[in-house]
């Protein structure tokens, strides 16, 4: 990695770590210059606009999303063991989360979801871009777990992802919002019982 | 009713009118009187405070949910009949809710989840106070349903409260930011699967 590579990679971090605390739209160059100990336009040498930069902030959550929860699945045989692994990390990414200053936001993509959803523009495309991409994903593991039988031919692979977001959902509410001791245990239980119906006979 | 009610509800419904908008935090008393062609210290002879106005904005929000959620439900039989009255009319609240600017927002107890899950205070208690009223309230609606042989006595109210809400939110997702045409289909589906679980001997 170059020296350049190296500072633009530590911009980025830095500034989705100030995402995390304020939101992304509090993260202007000024601010973040600010605290990198850089000037303003030695920040504009790296990326030329505040849009830029926010963009490539959030490929950076889609990169880690993709580490932490999507990589791990691939290695796994088809089906249940695949979609558990899915399951497993996405609690996992949730629970883990740097949280905001008061401590309820989770995941970046659901904060970013509410933060964005009266700003049309190529920052809120880039969201539901990727959130297509993993409700697709989604998608495509209960569909070749039908094709090789390890799920019934009559799992619908949207419904699948429907459900699976669903319990997602209820459990980052549970613990985050609701603080419930309970939202583990349930968000498990609620997925045993989708694997049940996606395997019975 | 007398007038100075009259004028009361009158300014309450503009101010949540405002906030479905531009969000309850934007709800200023200036901005009000100005919509509403009052002086400041007239309306403040309704409202001690912009926080006692903004409190009086989320009990209508509530009022409004159990009038047209909550209450037709009462009138049914215990079990599948009045999980199902709530669960429709909990769609019907999603998707005819006037939306914001962009058209994302949908319930508006979502969208005050996330406006003040950074700002600890009583607006944030109030919002929670009334979620964890619902929780409790669709756990009521199953625990009743077991206590009268209508669900199976495995069923666990919380459980029930936890999966339905999930439901719910997977289909404000998908209607909302997704904007997919399958949303009430898939969410119909899964409701219907979560009956057939609770209903199961």
């Amino acid at each position: 990695m170059s020296k350049g590579e190296h500072t633009r990679q530590l911009i980025v971090s830095r500034a989705l770590a100030m995402a995390h605390r304020v939101g992304l739209e509090q993260v202007t160059l000024g601010s973040l210059a600010n605290e990198l100990d850089l000037s303003k336009s030695g920040l504009f040498a790296h990326f030329e606009s505040k849009e830029a930069l926010q963009l490539e902030v959030i490929a950076e959550v889609v990169a880690q999303f993709t580490r932490t929860v999507v990589l791990p699945a691939l290695g796994m045989s088809r089906g249940s063991e695949r979609a558990s692994t899915l399951f497993k990390g996405y609690l996992r990414w949730i629970h883990g989360r740097p949280q905001s200053e008061s401590g309820t936001t989770g995941c970046m993509f659901v904060a970013l979801t509410y933060e964005y959803d009266d700003r049309p523009g190529p920052i809120r495309d880039a969201v539901l871009a990727a959130q297509r991409e993993w409700l697709d994903a989604l998608a495509r593991v209960a569909k070749s777990a039908v094709d090789y039988g390890m799920f019934s031919p009559h799992v619908d692979p949207r419904q699948f992802a429907f459900d699976f977001e669903g319990i997602i959902m209820s459990y980052q509410f549970a613990l985050k919002v609701a603080r419930s001791r309970a939202a583990e245990p349930m968000a498990r239980r609620a997925f045993t019982e989708l694997l049940a119906r996606c395997t019975a006979r």
